[in-house]
């Protein structure tokens, strides 16, 4: 099944791909993209409720019309059952942030206010640092991300948006 | 740099990997695993706050003495910078998942119920159905989706455990 969302290009392009849970399929699907020189800007797949197949949503900065022949190219992979573009404005998309930041006796404060602001939680605390947790809008975890740089990130991990269509 | 928890190894693996963010560079660290016919259970990556690496996070079935090796072997691939393994015991472990869930006017209470409980969020309404999102260890994912599974759940999609090391 292939369904092609009509919005209007910018490179970034959200794809939602059910495929088969096996090896070997995740490096056929990024070598299709990797042959043509495009980059995958983030990844997420994880089984479904049903283990014998894995949900991936992949952003992909391409122009849109080499987009649908790669659409297409996925589509013919005998272990994709499934695939569409999603329309950023008729998707909910989310994203979870983990991230180290250095604190110190001043400024810890100061960090746990911004944390709480972005509805963010503090889930590990160390001497000299602490590791937080936030999900939200993908322009939300850049705009943090902007926030916290000045004191000093340790260690980050994103996932990537995932998406799912919008109910109305 | 490779690093080498001393975990009894169960099936699943936990490992952090820092790559260039370049085109190619997923497909070539997934096309390893595929080669040995290991499966990648989960998989996150997204640029981290330096735009030029990528911090992936993967969930990998293997026994341990062939992930040692292919370990080695990553290190080896010019574009990854750093890669360890987590042991889930001193890692703060994470996971969001979103889901398109089947309800009617009599359970929907029920459901809204199910996901406040577990600490959830209610993202988007439709007639006969809702869509949540939820942050948890993957441990706790999967009980909520076994919670939920009997209302029917449309579509789901998980990013796959993320990860950090423990600060104390």
């Amino acid at each position: 099944m292939v369904e092609l969302s009509n919005q209007d290009s910018p490179q970034r392009h959200l794809l939602s791909v059910l495929v088969e849970n096996k090896a070997g399929v995740l490096a056929r699907v990024a070598g299709l993209f990797a042959r043509r020189g495009f980059n995958i800007f983030s990844l997420a797949v994880a089984p479904t409720n049903d283990e014998r197949f894995s949900r991936l949503t992949m952003v992909v900065d391409v122009e849109s019309s080499p987009l649908s022949q790669i659409i297409n190219q996925l589509d013919k992979l005998i272990n994709v059952v499934e695939i569409f573009e999603l329309s950023p404005a008729k998707a909910v998309q989310k994203e979870l942030l983990l991230a180290t930041i250095k604190t110190d006796a001043q400024n810890r404060g100061q960090v746990i206010t911004h944390v709480g602001v972005f509805g963010g939680k503090v889930i590990d605390v160390g001497q000299d640092c602490l590791t937080v947790e936030l999900v939200g809008e993908p322009e939300s975890l850049d705009a943090f991300e902007q926030i916290i740089s000045p004191f000093g990130i340790v260690n980050i991990q994103r996932t990537g948006t995932v998406a799912l269509p919008k109910l109305s």
